[in-house]
């Protein structure tokens, strides 16, 4: 059987692998301190486990429309008005299986086979993958602190090519946690649409910033492409629902092709989202907002004597990206030892850059103080013994 | 904004126009028989239901594996081998967001710019999107009931051409309802590998059949690949979950793809339908397949004084895909008139064929016999009065 070309450049998360090792040492006993995944500990908040159950109950479980629930396209829409003072057509909201259902959509939509991309390399590596899949290729800039890990317009500048249609950013950014400015946003912007471009903007992380306030590019760019999810700020993982937002013009397109390649979002996580734009989980996510920040200060302190800190000020979503180098030229060694030999799991830099990737790691804190802090203790003890070698 | 010119070759389903005008005509207070859609009145089976509820009560709302739960995989593998006799290792079964999922996965496996796909025509129109997503060119091979209106070996051999990759089967077929023998499958199955081409079968409808015991392909052609649906026969539509079905070495890329394209298919749907294989819920199951086969035999009653027969028994699925060229040659102004004059809901033809389309229209019976009864005299008044003017 012949697979397609596009397959070879969709490569595998070298975490996976990583995963399921420490899967296995945690059956043969071993106590493992997840650092590497990109889910919280927190359950799904009540009154969105309430209104799924209440959906149950009433048997509210046939297909809805391919764009999604009237009812939480609008509520997604007030959510833009009363948190970013946004006023968004609901018509321009389009709800997907996960937000990898929005990037498929917009990258179906706007990407084929000859037409370049622009990301910032680090960057979720899924991205470069929707990419691939629809026939284009990602040109990944390497970027460091100087642009805070992100795509600025000097970078579009240099890296912009005749048949570049696409740039991408993402804020807050996986792996470096950066949160762009509304000035910073309103740069890039400017530069993309100078070249008749288009921007597509990852904010599934939105919501999940502390010193600086949520933004969205829309409140700048009204023409850009948003994908976003229901998973990270508002604690539903597992019910995959997430949405894109689109000009006008390519709501028809996009409803034709989500007809197509959904159907629709799935019934139950549709009403289970519904709920968390009430007051009552409002309050619960941005206590879990706060309780992250704790973990984030609370890491960075614990990492400090290690000589391990961020470059830049990780503002947003749960990941620290640190250069390791004095430590180790080989991310994806380092990390399968630490998780062998003090059962310490963290994610290879390598799944998130081109470039530079052997010499990073991403450290997650999606798990409590405590454990942090237990795993800083053992990743000491882990360099420490490396040292004396 | 300049969108993929793969776009123009995804057309919308002419029956979501209908299904619109339809609520319309609801709100106006108007009584709607509905016989266009694919999906039964039947609520979610009562076990998975309850199975869903418990996954939502016990908090299993975390991202699980990207190919599925391991204990669904098996109870999939187990299904296999107590309703066909076949062998199938738990690890050759993906578990997808719908089936839309499968077909996703299948496309983007096996199809690229300059690949040729036969399908029968008619066929599910999104089969054809996703090879069109793909960049793929898809052959539709008129057939008629000649055939059974399905793809056999002579069809093969009279169109597969030098640049042809996938042959696309569906058993039960969607609109016709006709159902593959063993020996057609076998026969196909050799036809496309004789040409060293990839077979492609959507079983969606598997299980929704009278006369006919349930087959799958995997009992004479183990190296096809098989979509699979929870929505039709286990009544779990609006969960959106799917599974597809492949040979061993296409496990590691297709797993790369579902990373990637989905991360994972839905939590608490895949909990749920654990259930949908247990003993009480079966009973429930082969109870409504039976009720279907009545409204089947009460529409096929009820349609042939109109002279409104299909032309091929439809031993499966819920639908009928009928001839209509002595009152019509315009499927789609007939629906429309229909519905308007009498607020009947079909669909036509033209959604499913791109050739006879404009004669044919596909009754769905997913609706109880009284208002099936109900809609054919609706129907036949209809018809009446066209006769008369």
């Amino acid at each position: 059987m012949q697979f397609q070309e596009r397959l070879e450049r969709i490569r595998p998360f070298q975490v996976m692998g990583l995963v399921e090792r420490a899967q296995t040492l945690e059956r043969e006993g071993r106590d493992v301190i997840h650092m590497e995944i990109g889910e919280p500990d927190f359950p799904c908040p009540e009154p969105i486990l309430r209104a799924g159950q209440q959906a149950l109950a009433a048997r509210s479980l046939r297909y809805t429309g391919s764009t999604g629930l009237p009812a939480l396209r609008e509520a997604i829409a007030n959510h833009y008005q009363r948190s970013f003072g946004v006023d968004l057509d609901p018509n321009r909201i389009i709800v997907t299986p996960g937000a990898s259902g929005a990037l498929l959509l917009a990258s179906a939509l706007l990407v084929g086979p000859g037409d370049r991309v622009l990301m910032a390399d680090p960057n979720y590596p899924c991205n470069r993958h929707f990419m691939a899949l629809m026939g284009g290729e990602v040109d990944s800039v390497p970027v460091g602190p100087g642009s805070n890990w992100q795509l600025d317009a000097d970078l579009m500048a240099q890296h912009w090519r005749p048949d570049t249609r696409l740039a991408m950013l993402a804020t807050p950014s996986n792996p470096t946690g950066h949160v762009l400015s509304t000035e910073a946003l309103s740069g890039v912007a400017d530069a993309v649409a100078a070249r008749n471009g288009t921007l597509l903007v990852d904010e599934i992380y939105q919501g999940l910033s502390w010193e600086v306030a949520p933004e969205t590019v829309l409140n700048v760019a009204p023409q850009a492409l948003v994908v976003n999810s229901f998973s990270k700020y508002f604690g539903m993982t597992g019910w995959r629902l997430g949405w894109l937002v689109a000009p006008d013009e390519a709501i028809e397109p996009l409803t034709r092709l989500a007809q197509n390649i959904f159907l629709a979002p799935s019934t139950p996580a549709q009403h289970a989202a519904l709920a968390a734009f009430e007051p009552e989980c409002r309050d619960e996510l941005e206590r879990r907002r706060q309780v992250l920040g704790e973990r984030r200060d609370a890491l960075l302190r614990a990492l400090e004597p290690l000589g391990l800190a961020p470059s830049v000020p990780p503002q947003g979503a749960f990941y620290l990206w640190l250069d390791i180098s004095r430590y180790s030229h080989d991310s994806r060694a380092f990390c399968a030892r630490l998780l062998e030999e003090e059962s310490v799991a963290i994610t290879p830099g390598s799944d998130f850059a081109v470039a530079g990737g052997e010499h990073h790691v991403r450290i997650a804190f999606t798990t409590d103080v405590e454990r942090l802090e237990a795993g800083v203790a053992r990743l000491a003890r882990f360099i420490a013994r490396q040292a004396v070698s």
